[in-house]
């Protein structure tokens, strides 16, 4: 009996069911308005927040949707934010995000440096006083409308621990740099600064199976293949996953994005990022406010004109695809090629959730009240 | 005695003698005045060289000397270039090395830079027709004179698989970031975006030493320990060193310098960027001229005050410090502590060469007639 409820279980939280964007857009944007964010604002946010589902980026998506309510409620989010420019150059400027949603404040952090772009070539914004920006790629992409090179970065809570030490003092930090080309599909990397991201890390928990070595280290700092080390002391590695293998680039990697993004702009750095979860305490003697992020825009125009680049962004592209592979069976991928398949099959077969963020959905419409919306009861 | 022979072959191999930087510098600038470079251009080559030498980087400095003289040889180097910017905004420039030594052309595009920063707040220069310039590091660092950030990357010749393939499609592609501090020694990264950077491969082929897993592939793509499968047709891997554990990051990390310093500036890319080694054959169909680099600078104060800011990153170093060590013999380090910690070291005991650089110093300046220097016979 207990191996098959066992068994069962399992079925039951792998369990999926697909919606329309259309029915989560409206939904997403529903909770945003319930929490008081002013309309364009919670249409400014579903959209990043969607963005991830599409692109199968499932654990940046609207699984976090509840997550980013409990951060309102306990007070740590403004849902009315007084976003301001409080320095600038010709190709910079830092913005307070006055504790706004990082998915309302990263984009128009993005669209600054765009405009920076516009008259000087380049546009280079770095962001304090702000939350959670969602995926670092959308912001990036924001670029690609205006024949620019767009580049997103974001420091986050601490689960990394530095090369040779067991403290976790970085988080994933993400870097998102998007290239456009022409009858190609532009360039788009998107990556955690560590070898995995935590969202792979958490599927592996939520199924229950082993994590390759390399991803985590225990609260000694041995390696370990237990998927739920993070949560017995242990941390997550940085890109290279242990010194022979590089991990101090990772971990430089990281650390770049943590002072671009917080140290340059005064946000709070290093171990003292505010934490995603509203439940974890906030860290003493914090150096600065809130998250940071940092953001570029050039524009190709201010190298070479648009046009022979993008003619050579195609010839660079085929070319790689062309590479040889080291099995018949599989092909070489340019960055951001498995993110816009998933984009293309999710439009048109839906994006599937998993009952674990259904049945959060349910518990977050009733308790914000919300009615004629698939998670409405 | 086939054994003891070994042994003393061995040991002949790793015999060191130490030089005075002066003495090393001198015989350096002779060469490149030697080759026709004019005298401002010989000591800013021999400066950037042994900048490699100093901060313990080996395998780019005084050992790729007869390297350079022989592109000059074989006319892949223009010793008197008219090194020219082909295209500008307020924030950003595309320059033209002319053929000339990337050691001479690089400090030039990188000041370039900081003269746009110290207007626009920014400054980004693309760089096409050039060659290797050294170390990645030397370059960003020159932005530190003026409390900017720099950051320098260059491709190079193709030595790296894309993840899935086993062609070699890009250099080992090195990004260096310099962030200046206050009272501690400024932030420095400098890395190839590989798994382990090609002279640390040498090292190990010197030294009949096997690699770790996860450096290099065999030209089937298996893994091996094998230090000289490049020679066999075998290729470097990216940082991650397979799938499961980020290559793909590594892959992406070396593409954006790839596109950043070539398809930009119009320099030549991917497997068409030109061998440093005098007698591999150019390819065939080059897109574009010579190498490519890629440089920013950006003034600390066109964010919030240096003074301000420098205080953070203080703090910020001193934090990471102390992150509580895995053993307790390691300790953290700050990117940049290990050179810099060489180059204090060399200063005072002198810079050590190896029997084969010495051999190859020698005849060098047999072969350029130079005299009164230590490898003048």
């Amino acid at each position: 009996m207990t191996g098959n409820r066992t068994i069962m279980c399992y079925f039951a939280a792998m369990k999926e069911i697909r919606y329309s964007l259309g029915q989560l857009y409206d939904f997403t944007v529903a909770v945003f308005d319930a929490i008081g964010c002013p309309g364009s604002d919670a249409h400014t946010a579903a959209g990043v927040l969607l963005s991830a589902d599409l692109r199968g980026i499932d654990s940046h998506g609207i699984a976090r949707l509840s997550g980013y309510v409990r951060l309102q409620e306990a007070g740590r989010v403004n849902p009315v934010p007084h976003i301001s420019k409080v320095h600038e150059t010709p190709s910079t400027a830092v913005i307070d995000g006055d504790a706004g949603l990082g998915l309302v404040v990263a984009p128009l952090a993005m669209r600054t440096a765009m405009e920076k772009a516009r008259l000087a070539g380049t546009g280079w914004v770095s962001v304090r006083n702000s939350n959670h920006f969602g995926i670092a790629g959308y912001h990036a992409m924001l670029a690609l409308e205006e024949d620019m090179i767009g580049i997103a970065m974001t420091n986050a809570s601490a689960l990394v621990a530095p090369t040779f030490s067991i403290e976790r003092m970085l988080g994933t930090n993400p870097i998102a740099v998007a290239i456009p080309a022409g009858e190609q599909p532009p360039f788009v990397a998107d990556m955690a600064t560590t070898t995995a991201a935590n969202g792979k890390l958490e599927l592996l928990q939520r199924q229950s199976k082993a994590a390759p070595y390399g991803w985590v280290q225990d609260k000694h700092g041995d390696a370990t293949t237990n998927a739920h080390a993070l949560r017995e002391g242990g941390s997550l590695l940085p890109l290279g996953s242990d010194r022979e293998h590089g991990s101090h680039k990772g971990y430089a990697l990281g650390s770049i994005v943590d002072i671009f993004s917080a140290v340059l702009s005064g946000a709070s750095y290093g171990p003292w990022a505010p934490p995603f979860p509203a439940y974890v305490p906030m860290p003493e003697n914090m150096p600065g406010q809130g998250l940071g992020h940092f953001f570029g825009a050039m524009r190709i125009d201010a190298f070479r004109t648009a046009e022979t680049f993008k003619e050579h962004m195609d010839h660079w592209i085929g070319r790689f695809r062309q590479a040889v592979p080291a099995n018949a069976d599989q092909k070489v991928l340019i960055p951001g090629d498995p993110e816009r398949e998933t984009e293309a099959l999710r439009r048109v077969e839906g994006i599937p959730l998993v009952a674990s963020v259904i049945d959060e959905l349910r518990e977050l419409a009733a308790r914000l009240s919300l009615t004629g919306h698939p998670f409405s009861s």
